[in-house]
């Protein structure tokens, strides 16, 4: 069984820089509060195996759906709290990755120059980001474990409750259904001499739980569904909005993710399809995602 | 048990683009015959819990040690295979991490230019980078599964005994000590109904073996240890020189790794240590590792 979430919350440990960033969440929630805001999760999380970490359990996810769609729901005007997995792909510095910056740079009589090729890719990437650093309307904030995640998902919800209708949530983070509780995880690195390793993870409680009904009641709420198995998709979405009550279940086949999602809510399902000619082109679903979301949202807040 | 290490390779399939990967090594090390090549690895390798991965085990590695490493390996001149975890840091583009390229750039009337204050720092970055590049002295070989470090590790090493005492193994990565074997796995993504999770995992095969005895019998072989229990780095060290019989291990505590290792011989204990000071004035560990072990490389090849 799964622990109330409370427990979870009285039994394992805030993040050390959870005080400090929770100063910068509501700051930033003083100076948006006439906004439309959205709190984005994005990343895998990490579940310790040891209390002084060398081995994790962690869950598939590089950042694209959550990175990627912050750029856009900030082009339409939101103010967004990104909620990222430390070291995972980030808002706009995606576009530059491994040694593509390197690439982009050349040395003229000893000053350095950006090659004439790469500019307007850059000139583009510069300006919009610029843009939202100058009116302040994104804060990054970065977590490692599901104890970071779940400490501030909470801090975070709570602060953002102020928004009431105008906050949503686009849950796109992977993470994990399982852990292991502090009190159950061993101090150090566990030795490979004892032979085959076995470990037992418990049941994370289901935060959608007190997302919905009690952190940010009246917030548009968007969760997220990962399968494999493509029988169990809708079947899966359908049931987290029976359960949950949100608002809206977006469901994706890990193998075709890039170019296909479902939208599901209580009463449709609507696809939305990228062609592989749309996306040779460089197109990304997640412009098609949050654009129709936008107008979910809007729609929301006319309906109150 | 362990299984022998010929088992696994009969039993966990290669990666897919292991024949094209091993065609770009082959030519490397045709273009450096005459030079000193060291193979460092780096980051840590997942282990998959489904064929159709969503969870996986991983090792704490950000690729800090072989990335900054193989940077100082090149400025003594040797010719880098760089076998690494897709996403850890590579060398040189690990100046450069998340939106700090960004805040150097910046637009001037339409124009993308390098700001002034972050010049000199780039300056330097790009002029090494362009210089390893120009001599083709580097090849980057990413991997993510221990599956394809191990297959990787196999034929990179294979390749490279033509180097003789010339190669030198520099083995920084963080490998799993566990696996579960293809033939245990799953196919889909798990399940969170089922409740808790327990899952066991495979001794992996000492690959060391097979490195000092049948792959690379003559080159200089270095491993590293990693502990969060200080009592049992030196004897865990010298453990390993006993039953591989290669010629260093550098060991050094999650904690301080980056201010202090040992160097352990069948013969010596070296402790190398940044002072704060050091340290706070952007000093790097592994450039006096590095140097350490270029000379003992020396000195093993001057014995012969």
């Amino acid at each position: 069984m799964s622990s109330h979430w409370q427990t979870f919350y009285e039994t394992q440990a805030k993040p050390d820089n959870y005080d400090e960033q929770m100063k910068l969440v509501r700051s930033f929630v003083q100076s948006h509060l006439d906004q439309k805001v959205a709190l984005i999760s994005s990343g895998g999380t990490t579940v310790p195996m040891e209390h002084n970490t060398v081995r994790f359990v962690d869950n598939f996810s590089a950042g694209t759906r959550g990175s990627v769609s912050t750029e856009y729901f900030l082009e339409n005007g939101y103010a967004v709290v990104f909620l990222y997995r430390w070291k995972s792909l980030e808002p706009y510095s995606r576009h530059l990755q491994g040694s593509q910056i390197l690439d982009s740079l050349d040395v003229i009589q000893g000053d350095v120059i950006v090659k004439e090729e790469s500019k307007s890719k850059l000139l583009q990437i510069i300006t919009k980001y610029q843009k939202v650093e100058n009116e302040n309307r994104l804060l990054r904030v970065p977590f490692t474990s599901l104890f970071d995640y779940l400490w501030f998902l909470r801090g975070i919800c709570t602060e953002l409750a102020a928004f009431g209708p105008k906050c949503l949530l686009y849950l796109a983070a992977a993470v994990s259904d399982f852990y292991i509780p502090s009190e159950q995880m061993v101090e150090h690195k566990i030795q490979s001499g004892g032979g085959p390793l076995s470990i037992t993870l418990q049941l994370v409680p289901k935060m959608l739980v007190p997302v919905t009904t009690s952190w940010v009641p009246h917030a548009y709420v968007i969760s997220f569904k990962l399968e494999t198995d493509e029988n169990l998709l809708v079947q899966k979405a359908r049931k987290a909005l029976d359960t949950y009550k949100h608002k809206l279940v977006i469901g994706n086949m890990l193998q075709t993710r890039k170019s296909r999602v479902v939208l599901v809510t209580q009463t449709e399902e609507k696809e939305i399809i990228l062609s592989s000619e749309e996306l040779k082109k460089g197109g990304e679903i997640e412009q098609r995602i949050v654009e129709d979301v936008i107008r979910r949202h809007e729609q929301y807040l006319a309906d109150r």
